[in-house]
């Protein structure tokens, strides 16, 4: 099955240092019935910041509670191969067949470089691979020359989540292969549609995953009004307001003022949201409530 | 008399490859009554691009063209500081008290080159200057320490206008120093309202010039909820979708969609809008003035 | 005791995959008598790249071998404040007082997150911490000012290591602060020198170990011209040739030459010398032995 | 005829802060006979801080007073297409056949964009092209791949000066097209040998003319090992200390010391090199200077 639509990039829930398991569930619960699946220990489940034990019982968690019929990524992104190939194959044990791979990440990588890295990565775990193109917490940029010549070269890779905003490579990766392309930062999702993506894997479809549903499903119907009318309602008064570059913190501040996640905790070197973000963020989400009632 | 309130920049129309003079009437008719002055020959005015002569000509049309209550902030950018002297001599003749100058942008800087070079170019023109933080044009960061070290070292320096994300910035600036302090990106405005600056040198107020003064009177004025309403209904669904990037060929595009510019031309390097992209910004553009209109 | 002098940065040697203690051994017996310590398991040693067990192995195979008078500085660089702990616990139960500690590598940071990570990998570890300034691998800069703000927010920060090429922070370190500074970057070790560093944590003491000791210590005594005689006799040939950027592998093929390290193997991402930069590198070593005899 | 072997870039000399035509003879005088051209007004030669007028007649003096078999290459480094045209048919109309072009460096720049500032320039010009791929100062990233469109795109560009430290790139060019590829960056001049380029668009060749042309010679010729001797020993110990971002103060230092110059100022933004350093480089260039001779 391929991967499409609303596949959100899900944080991950902690109270008093601890991965909080019933906060994931009750996430699930609320979000689950209006999404395709779930990202989970991506970069915004933290997941740089876990033990591998950690991050094992995330998945564990995720691939427990969630319903069979969604589609379960695991974010496998790390500078250890070994470490990633473990959770990997834990994932899969579990029943997992997708992985979302960015390159490693701390020595400046060359193309030849990734493609060891990620190549070895699919071999030794047998998981499809989401190549994950984040140019800012990789230093790794790509063409897409480049990222074909990657998933040529690792015939795992299925998809591309993209977070940059060259949108001529959305393109050009969506006329020259058959790799599933995916939107990957919110604050640009609208445009992402514009350009061809086969779907989304950014936090706004955990925030309001109705809107979210409806607003992708008019744009894959072909009703480009109908569509941008619920994102630029509902969607982005809050997309606008929770980043750049805290969204994981102020996802969280929203979440635990929801009574969704127990706390606003965030693990270090991430800080919580403070008193001034967090009052920021609830105006855009309540007046994206707000807009989407009055409908 | 303090810089403050909403001085947007202003994009430089051409026809034909050359300067558009009766387009520069337009605009100014159509959004001056709404606004506190202008910022001519900035990056959005494509000033590097520009001729020596060229940018005398903009800046002179604006010179006359506008009404005398209205602040002319000129655009300074370069990498030769005479040529920069000469433009700022021009403006200065014309009546222009400010200059918007950035960091020279070819040679890695450190703080001194700054200091020396803008210190220079103040002295030279007898200008105010408004410094210009812009990183990504300029490839040169600095902190709230080092804005501080460089307007003590200049004294010219009233002002800042910020084009990053670093809010904290902003905040530091208002807490120790007395400079005024204009939000430079579109995208983040209202976050950079909620930062605290004295006004905006950004796009958005001349492309909705009534909305974007109300939007900003309200939070001036406290009424920080009206004030959101206005920005997500009106302003944020046009601003989602004309960049990032490429804000200045589809700000063009619907200037020549709306009649406002005899052309959408852009100056090379910069390619104009494509059919793609103009139907993108006027999704945009069309959904904020609707939302207007059912206020 | 302060950290002082000459103590380089080792690569790991890798068998077939695993941590090569023999080669560990031979490193040290050559190399031990002209150091003044060593730098396990820092980005040099590969760290990102090993797993939590193989860096401890590596740290306990060194405070095993080494002989007590070096000093040790365990590299614990991670982006899991849980995993560095553990490592660090580890290490001061093996006796070392000192770690190598960069900003964490995946989110964008901001001072503040690292003064957060740090501090709490200083006090639960109970280590002396040389925070390590490395903004290639971490995407994270330092101002003077922005050091000297955290070497006072974490008092258990008691040296710098830097590999920019801003020798104005070195000097300012130098006069305001009690801190110790450590050149960081082989190319421009001669300039560490002129700028005042208290050592070197680089890789070249251990290419050359008299030669550099030698050299170090007519700087030191204010021999500054014999100093800079010997070291583009004999270090610069080699220096030119080994990097920039594979300094890892080009070394390690340099070992495996001299038959100090079994293989030249290194660990995937780090892709191994091709025979053309072994071929470079050999140039650079033996024209470096040769003028060093020839003195 | 091809561009070929070592053309040097020269910085501009300055007298009380006008060019000062009487030290250009000299270093004419000087270097020419060791030489197969010079790259003048590129970045070296402070191009970005000159005025038009200034860079023709720095421009029109090396036509004057260079012997004739010598090839001038023009500087056009510009954000201007309009001032880089006028500069390229002064110089045409002065005889010179080349122009090092640079992607223009204001705004971020696409492929396509800079097809199109480079392609126009061509066009109008009918100079023949050195396309000059500088990361550092144009924050636009080439790969192999992408020089090869744009040389593709741009008939006119006959060569390219590389100054980042894929080597990888050198190869595939040399591999893949008829292109002449020059290193452009001394620190890493050898290893630039070692990957095939063409010839050199460097500053050493105008330090030590004689050394630099027997080193290339022998490298030519197929004597590596004496060509490294003579860079190891001669041109390496300047090299190391002259740089790396100060390099064009520091050579004036130099050239001020050696009488070659009048004086050793720089244009704003450059500041002039301090004691300290004008100390550092006279001894990497004695260091040389004294090995040469005791061959």
């Amino acid at each position: 099955m391929a991967l499409l639509g609303n596949i959100p990039v899900v944080p991950t829930p902690f109270l008093n240092g601890k991965i909080d398991q019933e906060s994931i569930v009750r996430l699930i619960e609320r979000t689950a019935p209006h999404l395709d699946g779930y990202v989970v220990c991506g970069s915004t489940g933290e997941a740089p910041a876990l033990t591998t034990s950690e991050r094992k019982d995330v998945i564990r968690a995720f691939a427990k509670e969630s319903p069979k019929q969604l589609e379960l990524v695991i974010g496998l992104g790390h500078t250890s191969l070994e470490d990633a190939i473990e959770l990997g194959l834990d994932a899969a044990e579990a029943g997992i067949k997708s992985a979302l791979v960015p390159s490693p990440y701390y020595f400046p990588n060359s193309l030849d470089m990734v493609i060891d890295y990620v190549g070895k990565l699919a071999e030794a775990t047998g998981l499809d691979i989401v190549f994950y193109d984040n140019p800012v917490t990789t230093k790794t940029t790509f063409t897409a020359d480049s990222l074909i010549r990657l998933s040529e070269a690792v015939s795992s890779i299925k998809a591309v989540k993209m977070t940059d905003h060259a949108f001529g490579k959305i393109r050009e990766l969506k006329a020259r292969t058959k790799l599933s392309v995916f939107g990957g930062d919110d604050i640009i999702c609208f445009r992402a549609f514009e350009a061809g993506v086969d779907g989304n894997m950014i936090i706004a479809p955990i925030i309001f995953p109705e809107a979210f549903r409806e607003c992708w499903n008019h744009y894959v119907n072909g009703d480009r009004e109908r569509s941008f009318d619920i994102y630029s309602r509902t969607l982005l008064p809050f997309i606008s307001m929770f980043g750049p570059g805290d969204e994981i913190p102020t996802t969280k501040a929203l979440f635990k003022h929801l009574g969704l996640f127990s706390s606003a905790e965030t693990r270090t070197p991430l800080l919580a949201s403070d008193a001034q973000r967090t009052r920021e963020v609830l105006l855009g989400y309540q007046q994206g409530l707000q807009k989407q009632q009055l409908k």
